[in-house]
């Protein structure tokens, strides 16, 4: 009897523990109590999101209860008014990058990278492998996103890469050069200059100017390993290391003819600076860029100027300028286009789709945001791979809000489009991946799909006179590819608000 | 004490329970008793099976079993003549598809597919990821096969496609229509008429005929995802839906340059007809069939018609036609052969093997069986992916009864062998992945690969003078590619006999 | 009460078999007691070394902690003077061989291979796949890498195999024949001759010659799954079995036309000789022989001899001969170069890197080291794959002693040299995978990438005066590509007593 007792009471102080516990962590999802929720419609619209977490399961369905907190919270917009716009801003930044968490497409800027170089003088990062990202991103697994950037007057190191290397200059004005043992090239930035550095090309680069920042995004495609590529550096003492250093003494003797006093010093040697970014002379400056040519419309050896080209689309509300491997021998080797597009304030670039390539696009000006069309999955686990769960047939909105250094995936076949806001014109540089053949397909606008089809085919699909198809799809449409954000005819204030709503939701 | 009686009474309490359950499930494996079994030789072969699928470890010694339980059945086999052969050949069905479902090469008709869309008029089903089936399969991952089929006077919704597809008609007469926003192509539809639909081209069709369905098999290449597609629909309600409502009223409203109202009648009005597979009526159908071209034996644009090609092997016993990368290039982006053959009532389509191509082999009419053979595996885990396991040099038969709609995949390199059945012609559909430049070579027949070596190499190989090996390989043959089931001379009801044994006993 | 003494002298039970458990295991790392191993200098390096492995986490590490122990053990070498060279040869390569056991570059003799044939006249043995061996290596996971060898006077039998094959002979003198049903080709082998073997084509070899074995190496492109391939043998009976013995009777006799009888003579008669290995007589070699053509140092048909040919580099300390798919197309299919290179005794193949290709090197004769440049990485488990973990710019040596038999993989972009012994020539063959337009680019020597660099360059990479760079990089150096392994002025008996030294230290 004294055992049965004492197992009942075990049993007892267990179930008390676990049930503070239980009580414990309800409490901890509602940190600043009822009263003050109720005051703020901001933070209830948080609260909304964060229930809408935890509560469901899957993309689709938190999808669904985010859209029904966004309806909640329009309704209560008016008394959000009077309050900081700036710290409005700042949460809904905050917000939306939690909320895009799970989104598979979209890398906010400077999430998902890993900096291999971060310095006062510069740095260099790369951007996660994209199978690690989401599962639906391994098809592009083999490429990788690199960012550059280095601060004014200043030289970037030598190195080579175990990866064929596509440089697209964003913003600055500088000198890139890579040698071989047999030669060396050497080229002018400027924003929109192309460049290929072949695979184990030694590559260094300079900054020219006094006081931009030079900007250069890196398309790699490793040839080692899928998706996984390193420097080498000859030269450096300590991060970088140089290669060098690693062989053994008596190697560099015999190969360098040299004895290791010297050698010491030249790999040893305590050096003044450190680091891959390091601050050059005006005179080292001069004497880098001499010899350098300037890269124009047309491909020479290894560079273009993909700014200086005609552009494919073109009109008042934004440029389009495409470069594809079709006629650009350099983007063979590495299989993608070379993409610059401009959307001017309040315009949108119609919906449309890719019809083989991945482009991974990269936000270098101004904001706006993304629609895109998925296919609706079951489940959304990042690991999931069964494709029984695929409801066909049925779609589900991708959005993001766009900032600059903001990273998008859009895949082959996918419908979207991206609208710019109403103060900032947006602009982006965008990689088309395994590019092959790609057209470009406009669903919208005057230029779209469905103009193409039989009338027949028009009548069975919607279910109407094909006439009234044609009203919508041929005669209403007054521009292609890049469209005023209002409707051209009864511009009333509603549907230019409806805009500007729709911006500042997000 | 009392708690050491308390414990060794536990102890004996779950031995007892332990006993009862082993008991039991020994128990279950015997459901009929005994009697029953033993007055039906056919249910004794059955029972045969089942225990063969539980006491072996393998399909090796697995298929070693069910060989000794067939020799065991076909001696008692007289027993069985007055029985109901219908009843006879529906069991026959349900031991093989039972028997065969562990054989990593052989898809069932309707097995291992999933329904992507399964409605009245018509029906849209895809064939399981060939890794997912079975690792062995997983080099031809990339690739998906699916099928289409449209009851009479049917429409088939506009949708477009991330992957490269091939489209072979295998029964029926209707029109193919696909478009971009910049052009439309339009083709007749007969049995054995080859299209190229282009990675996101929208494409959609009609069956002309008023009592025949239309049956098309498809063979997918996606771009994303290695063996992962969608199909994106712009017109739709439910199932599937229309792309378009994804995106949000703002936009459509700007790129259409139509008030919300019209766009509501047109995506989200009440539809008459829902479904990817509609009814349309006479006039629809004549206008959707206007300005198609016929495909011709040579490839015009996107389209030839294989089976009005010459034959590549063609004699009194059966014609096979092909049709590579090399010659229509409309096959080089995908990468694949399309091959028809059909094998006449009591002939066999000679052993042989593919030199660098995988084929994926669809039934289209009639009966018959194959042959192959595999390299022996140790263990036969559909997961397992150690190579020390194979033992090399010993091989093993894999073999399969195929009836209508039945996929088998014959790996590059493994010898294998189709047999009609006695009483119909067998046809297939089949496809060569990664072509290249394969080639067939036949090991048995009156071309075969023997005949080209050196005497002493036939001599040394089998161990027999190399005028004995020549008699068996040189002299007796009379036929190549296709051979007549019987042999030419001193034909006895014994060996005609035989192969009429083999089939039934499948 | 009683109860609680029993829980008590329970637990005290269990704590004290585990302390005993962990004495004995203590016990257990110092097998031969303390005295032995003062005594002996070289078995405490072996301690020292095996401390290593259990105490250190990571090659990296371990890598640090061995070169500790190797500086200590160099301290007290003159204590070994006296003792047996041969045995510590042995013991040597069997430290070696331990402490190799975790570099993922290096397959030492006859170890990570697979020996699917192992017969009295001859062997066939396969090396692992690449991505079993480590993660790293998965990039090249498509190739496999076998090696046969047939005594003398001894015939290989007939097989085909679903993999392109190269196959490259070492040693040896005979010749090889490979058929399809509507060819045969023939070619005489000596060292140096390079054949294609498509995929699918069955191929036999003879060994002409009466004293000497005949070696080829053969690389692997299997078709079917990625790394993974089988050999299909015509004839035989076990091990290796006919093919033919796999299909049904019936089917056998209606394709051969042929009665039962014969065919069971053919095939499963007894046969003097088994195995894939068989003596042949001197009529059946010289008939087999007949009719071969002999390469020569262009391609004709589907082979080359690479030895013809003039070497790619050249001088008193060494040769390189190179046969890349862009001059030779037998080798396009499976995108490989073939290399043939021998380092003089006491000389170095200078530091250098590829710049896309992996190089599989397989040492031929003679004995050296290798030393590459590896990234470094946090964690080195083989199935590690995060790349977060790679720490860039810092690099670690990979060090590996090479025998005959032993192959060692260079990735692409890392830097790496080759040593000879200064007793012997050091003789390699290797395979440089997914060659493409590879270019091998030095880093030292008098032909380096250094040298072409801006002068500003150097001095921000170097942090001195380009005159101090050049000295190094372009005034001293004498020769390229083979380096004499002393320096060419004040050869001091220092420094060629230093890599005597090297040499013996491993």
């Amino acid at each position: 009897m004294a055992t049965s007792k004492c197992y009942f009471s075990i049993v007892l102080f267990i179930s008390l523990v676990l049930s503070l516990g239980l009580l414990c962590s309800a409490a901890d999802d509602n940190p600043r109590g009822r009263s003050e929720a109720e005051r703020d419609p901001w933070r209830r619209y948080k609260e909304c999101q964060r229930r809408c977490e935890w509560d469901t399961r899957g993309e689709t369905e938190q999808g669904e209860c985010e859209d029904r907190c966004e309806r909640q919270f329009s309704h209560e917009q008016p008394r959000r008014e009077g309050e900081n716009c700036k710290r409005e801003e700042e949460e809904e930044e905050e917000w939306e990058g939690r909320r895009q968490s799970h989104n598979p497409f979209y890398f906010p800027r400077g999430r998902h990278a890993q900096a291999r170089f971060q310095e006062d003088n510069g740095n260099f990062w790369v951007l996660q492998k994209f199978a690690e990202k989401h599962h639906l991103l391994k098809g592009i697994n083999e490429y990788r996103i690199a960012h550059i950037e280095a601060n004014p007057n200043t030289f970037v190191l030598p190195h080579h890469c175990d990866a064929e290397k596509i440089y697209v200059v964003v913003n600055g004005k500088g000198t890139l050069t890579f040698v071989t043992h047999k030669n060396k090239e050497s080229f002018n930035l400027v924003p929109g200059v192309v460049i290929r550095v072949p695979s184990g090309s030694t590559v260094y680069l300079v900054n020219q100017d006094n006081n931009e920042k030079l900007t250069i995004a890196v398309l790699h495609r490793p040839v080692n390993n899928p998706g996984q590529f390193e420097e080498f550096f000859p030269a450096g003492q300590e991060n970088p290391q140089s290669y060098y250093r690693t062989f053994s003494r008596e190697i560099l003797e015999a190969v360098f003819n040299t004895r290791s006093e010297q050698l010491d010093r030249l790999f040893h040697g305590r050096q003044r600076q450190q680091g891959m970014f390091r601050r050059a002379s005006q005179e080292q400056i001069r004497s880098l860029s001499q010899g350098a040519t300037t890269p124009t419309e047309k491909q020479q050896s290894f560079a273009f100027n993909l700014l200086a080209q005609k552009p494919k689309y073109s009109n008042q509300n934004g440029k389009f300028f495409e470069a594809c491997p079709r006629e650009f021998e350099l983007l063979q080797d590495i299989d993608a286009a070379v993409v610059g597009f401009e959307i001017n304030q309040g315009s949108i670039f119609a919906p449309h789709y890719n019809s083989k390539s991945t482009f991974v696009v990269i936000v270098t000006q101004g904001n706006g945001y993304v629609e895109m069309v998925s296919p609706r999955r079951s489940s959304e686990s990042s690991h999931e791979e069964e494709e029984q769960e695929t409801r066909s047939g049925e779609y589900r909105k991708v959005k993001a809000r766009l900032f600059p250094g903001d990273i998008f995936v859009v895949p082959a076949g996918f419908p979207v489009t991206f609208v710019a806001s109403q103060n900032k014109n947006l602009r982006f540089l965008a990689f088309g991946l395994y590019h092959q053949n790609n057209s470009r397909i406009f669903i919208a606008g005057k230029t779209n799909v469905v103009k193409q089809m039989d009338s027949a085919a028009k009548e069975l699909s919607f279910g109407l006179p094909s006439r009234l198809v044609d009203e919508i799809f041929t005669n209403n449409p007054r521009e292609s590819y890049f469209v005023s954000g209002q409707r051209q005819h009864r511009e009333s204030e509603e549907s230019r608000g409806s805009i500007l709503d729709v911006a500042r939701l997000f």
